[in-house]
């Protein structure tokens, strides 16, 4: 549950990642924050500083030189918070950064918690609630396609559509609820042909957004992808050639890439996690062939696309009837088709095989088209609103349940005292969204819960 | 080899930890850092902005939000460097940061080189070399004691001292320089009672800080203590005593501590690392019995101190011979006090060995400062200038050596001539410790390639 008691505490946290490096930064916000940090620097009078200023200082305490430091302060309201805010470069040490939050915490400030800087912002205005929980997928964005629609939605383009969305809404639930009020004269105040008209956009609108959602998990979270195929199909050719380019593009600049990106490919800014399937022997005993028959379905079940892989110059290299089940999301790959052509000169090709040479490169950009046309139906919705979000897909699931009962109550011509809980309804889950509603305390524990400690 | 070519670049990098975090911060540092900020986000204006000042910035690229950042200005020459620094203040995402250094890159802007805004800041004058060895120190300090050091080493205290020391020599050198110039009046400028007066100082001082070495590696790089004894005489017992209080004053502020402090105990900001020592089990075959004394043997070997535990209740206990090697290095440890004094009210006690009782806390207290004192003749020496670098431990040997030679020759009065080299010789040992003399570019590759990126 989230803990709204000492929501005006100054809090402290190290905002920069963990571990050994040139800089670490230390924020502090609240109304005491320049006056904690200011009596380890006493004679910069840090107090009497502008906002947006930075300061070279010495930290003291007690006889002890703490480090020295750049302080830059961000005056409330102008702050990422809206509060006091004074934010500490340090040498990256983790001695230095746990001594300076050991002395600022003596002075007063209190350790924050995970999210809890976002959820000052959001709590004092500075965004609403769609806003700061894309903050979190703004930092966990690894491609340029999540890194958009994340961003997006934190300068707000998802809040502002769905603020148009529900003023429009407000507007005829004002005059329902009017209806309601002189229920006895059966007036309506609220033109029922341009209610349902509304409702009709709204639904539209909303089913729009609930079905960019399976794109939004995609952006998101990227598409499992098992290659499947005999051994010497040809798999870890494909998967060079597949990743090759990728790999000189990632190339590092030190210090920016942790984990070692391994058999991950960008595809226009979608993630493809190509997942290492175990080659099926055919001429091996029945058992190892089942159990790599398993292996692989169950692979192709979590998968989003399967590479189906056949070697065109092995005749023996039979179908796979078990893949059947998941014909919808197989993409055939005819490999080694500079071999195949090179003996069959005068044969058709079946283009519909997608036969590729890793050996020239032949195909292997079509192959890379396929993927992502196969989860990116329409190139232009990746530019527009995306719901990535879940907490944000269910209350427009609700919100489309809402508007479906008050279509069908504008059908059955019901009258407003019936339409008005709909509407309500309806209101509120959008309302959820950006936090224009009351949110439970509970919700906004586990949004900003989630949360790493000084965002 | 270090490459000096190129040192007016305008360089690039994260300096702050790798890895998902709220915020990372960017450096530029160039006469073009402002310029090719500015390009990112127009409308700011950026290069008219005052030094110190920090700004809110969109920054885009061929219509891409690249994200929301702080950018602060400091402007040559007051800034870490002496050039113009830009930090961006970004969304700690790996992909963020890789995007604006690509871009940046892009403009006119080179990753940096490890070390190599500090080495930007030597060969500009804003600190002396051994100033910027010491950043790298103040970064990697684990306890107080090497954080005090390394921080009175940045902020100049050791090289103030030394510059000293330097200065009074100087005179001397150009004087007797002089008097090379003069060789066929056989005059002496310089006074030889002074000078050997003088000499006599320099050899105190350069054998005091030759001298603190030992005392530098202990707080640079902590102490080894393997704890010795047979598996019931009480070890982990003994170790939970040593480590509890200062497991409770670590207690993590979420995020600064990166690995688990384990088996290291720090002592009046010493850290001492207590090296896991197999027991010696007496009651078992030959060939075990002598694996285990080997293995004890090695650790004994490295350490600095060892803890020799010996169960005080338990009389089958005996001496281990083969301890008496390392004697000078044994503190004995008599455990299980508690339990001995109450078998053995009336017994008189042997405080030499140390009696602990870790269930009441007897004797812990003590332990410590004895392990303390072990390494730490002289609490007095950890305030003042402690040598802590092996290239500066170096030059002082061979200051040494040539001030001998000084002392020799003034001795047998031989000719200012013949004093010469061996006070140049000096002089230049002291120089390169503070880099007043040029420093061979190897060295500086060697010094400043040993820097994270970003530093």
């Amino acid at each position: 549950m989230v803990n709204l008691t000492g929501w005006h505490d100054t809090i402290i946290a190290p905002v920069t990642a963990p571990g050994t490096s040139a800089i670490a930064v230390i924020r502090l916000s609240g109304s005491k924050s320049i006056e904690i940090v200011s009596q380890l620097c006493k004679e910069k009078k840090l107090e009497k500083k502008h906002s947006h200023t930075a300061h070279f200082c010495v930290l003291r305490w007690e006889g002890e030189v703490l480090d020295e430091v750049v302080v830059t302060i961000f005056r409330n309201p102008k702050s990422f918070t809206g509060e006091d805010i004074v934010e500490i470069g340090c040498h990256g040490s983790p001695y230095i950064v746990k001594r300076i939050i050991e002395v600022c915490v003596l002075l007063g400030a209190r350790p924050a918690r995970a999210g809890e800087f976002t959820q000052k912002a959001f709590l004092n205005g500075k965004m609403d609630l769609a806003q700061a929980e894309a903050v979190a997928d703004v930092i966990n964005a690894e491609t340029r396609a999540a890194q958009r629609a994340a961003m997006n939605q934190m300068r707000g383009g998802f809040s502002i559509k769905l603020s148009e969305l529900r003023e429009r809404l407000i507007n005829f639930a004002a005059l329902i609820e009017l209806e309601l009020d002189f229920s006895d004269e059966d007036v309506e105040f609220a033109d029922r042909g341009a209610l349902n008209t509304l409702v009709q956009e709204l639904r539209n609108e909303t089913e729009k957004l609930i079905a960019s959602f399976r794109l939004g998990n995609v952006v998101k979270n990227g598409v499992r992808v098992a290659i499947i195929g005999k051994p010497n199909a040809g798999k870890s050719t494909l998967l060079n050639a597949l990743l090759n380019e990728e790999r000189a593009i990632v190339s590092d600049i030190p210090g920016t890439t942790r984990d070692t990106i391994e058999e991950v490919l960008n595809i226009n800014g979608i993630l493809f996690r190509l997942i290492d399937t175990a080659g099926i022997r055919e001429h091996s005993t029945d058992l190892i062939e089942n159990l790599g028959i398993e292996r692989s379905r169950v692979n192709a079940e979590k998968a989003d696309i399967i590479l189906y892989l056949k070697d065109m110059t092995d005749a023996t290299d039979n179908e796979m009837p078990w893949l059947d089940a998941y014909k919808s999301k197989v993409i055939p790959v005819g490999t080694k088709f500079d071999k195949w052509k090179a003996t069959n000169p005068e044969q058709h090709l079946n283009a519909s095989n997608n036969p590729v040479s890793a050996k020239d490169g032949y195909g292997v950009e079509q192959l890379k088209e396929l993927m992502f046309e196969m989860v990116v139906s329409d190139q232009q919705q990746i530019e527009g609103n995306i719901v990535t979000n879940a907490r944000h897909y269910e209350a427009l699931k609700q919100m489309e349940l809402s508007l479906k009962n008050i279509a069908d109550g504008l059908n059955s011509n019901i009258s407003g005292d019936l339409l008005a809980p709909d509407i309500r309804n309806c209101l509120y889950h959008l309302g959820t969204i950006t936090g224009q509603v009351e949110i439970d305390r509970d919700i906004l524990g586990t949004i900003f819960g989630k949360f790493c400690i000084g965002k």
